[in-house]
């Protein structure tokens, strides 16, 4: 059943004791939408505990700066920005996967596998519809929500950069600040600050990319290798993401990473009406028009082939020469 | 004579025959904050024209989609985003440097050379006072300016990311865009595409990356045959400026280009409380406290001890382990 924000709201303040869940790979979305949610709920007096199928990156520590973990048997499931019950990693999919009784979610290529779906596909992100769903619910957004909601608006949207950024993505964030997020350093935190070895595997990274298709594909290719050089790890390459969509003309930006069991997990960005998540979808991944991710099973040159065979029909698609 | 923004505003209405002075090395801010407040005034009937002792680059260029030049002998003379009148070039300088009607600015380092001198040092921007100054004048802001103010409220701060950006600075983002400005593909111009031969100076750049004081300045070199390596050219290492300083516990990030005479102009990025224009000052530049410039002339190693020197000295004052 689709519900809206003030149904969502109205079912947040009638239950009670929550089971919060995020989505694998956790981004500061999924992360920053479920503890300021948590955090203003709380305040209602509600017990929430939140769970995720991975760790959560020392960075996000400061959202749990004022997070207590109250002892209580779930009685209601509910995910955030989890566009697929399958992202909820293995453990938390078998345990909660089949009874998601609401999730809230601005993914398009979500598949409504929840009983209750708060969706907003054109949300840049799911900290957006928190900072709704709390005015809706009169709860006081203090500083520390303020700083978790800022964190999953500037990190969904590129630090306001994605095509998805919309006049409300800016009203939001000016309103946060007022409230005082603590906006510049979660900026630096996510946006401005590389790692010595971070930079070092950057370096190579740059030394892999190829073009395609009359320079309409740039492809990087990261190998473990490169990691064990540079003391770098899976996590930093993250932020490779879109450097070959930067390049001047280049309309589909791939960076591959092999994976610990040999795999390559593909991140596509594209510009324009270039569907990245048509071409993810195709070799069983997904996500958004600009910017979707797929894992492929195969050695190296094979993956890169597969991923380019679907860039090349998806720009064929779109007549562009 | 020191005026309010209000005062600005009766002045500009009241009087005629402008001619609007941006700095040299022209950014988007003194671009569009200029061309935004000729085609307001414009629609009162004023008329202007636009001078700047530097040529503006072709990302410039849908500014002045609108722009037609009267032909007038300018009365007044103001100048825009242009802390010193030698900023305005030897030419312009000489012409008008010493009668300039009107300076509107935000550099807390303007040295007050003009008669009326409307500054505002804690705005992120000049666009941002631009913007409040049109509506003081009750003159509608269209798409083109819309366009040209979000121009200058970006590109001044790092698309949001120095430490200037305010909620004044997000909360006019989102009227601008909400008044039809472009923001996606300004964004994309001014902070998302490289062009392959700055992708290849890039590469160079890093290449040169040195870091001092216990690492925490970082510091690149870009000689002249970098540029002629990669077919890059000079205005592109403005993109640099910023890479130095996001590597974790860097301070002080400098990036240093030699000129084609020779000298090296060094752009500095802080930190926190190290003041960059104060290291600047020393060696005859300026700017902000987050950024600043100065231009040294010494061959290469001479001129980074200098450089060096100078960053020890500003670490120092404050005590920083």
């Amino acid at each position: 059943m689709r519900i809206d924000l003030r149904e969502t709201a109205e079912y947040l303040l009638e239950n009670d004791d929550y089971v919060f869940l995020c989505h694998t790979s956790p981004d500061g979305d999924t992360v920053g939408s479920a503890v300021a949610l948590a955090y203003g709920l709380r305040s209602k007096g509600k017990r929430i505990i939140i769970r995720c199928g991975d760790e959560f990156a020392k960075d996000y520590d400061f959202m749990f700066a004022d997070y207590e973990e109250p002892d209580f048997e779930p009685k209601r499931v509910v995910t955030i920005d989890v566009a697929d019950n399958k992202l909820l990693g293995e453990k938390y999919d078998a345990l909660y996967g089949g009874r998601v009784d609401l999730c809230i979610d601005h993914h398009a290529s979500n598949i409504l596998y929840a009983q209750r779906v708060c969706l907003e596909a054109d949300s840049a992100s799911t900290a957006e519809m928190i900072f709704i769903l709390l005015g809706l619910m009169n709860i006081e957004i203090t500083p520390i929500i303020a700083s978790c909601l800022f964190t999953g608006v500037t990190t969904d949207t590129g630090c306001f950069r994605y095509s998805n950024t919309t006049q409300r993505t800016y009203d939001i964030a000016a309103k946060l600040v007022g409230l005082g997020a603590d906006s510049y350093n979660i900026i630096q935190v996510f946006f401005e600050t590389k790692t010595k070895t971070y930079a070092a595997l950057e370096r190579l990274a740059l030394d892999t990319m190829r073009f395609y298709f009359s320079d309409r594909c740039a492809l990087i290719c990261v190998t473990r290798d490169m990691f064990e050089k540079t003391g770098s790890d899976d996590s930093e390459t993250v932020k490779l993401a879109n450097i070959p969509r930067q390049i001047e003309g280049v309309l589909v930006g791939v960076v591959m990473r092999e994976l610990e069991d040999g795999s390559f997990k593909a991140s596509v960005r594209t510009h324009g009406d270039i569907d990245a998540s048509a071409i993810c979808k195709r070799l069983g991944g997904g996500g958004h028009a600009g910017a979707a991710a797929c894992v492929i099973k195969a050695e190296k040159q094979q993956a890169i082939n597969m991923l380019l065979k679907e860039v090349e029909a998806e720009i064929d698609t779109h007549n562009i020469y």
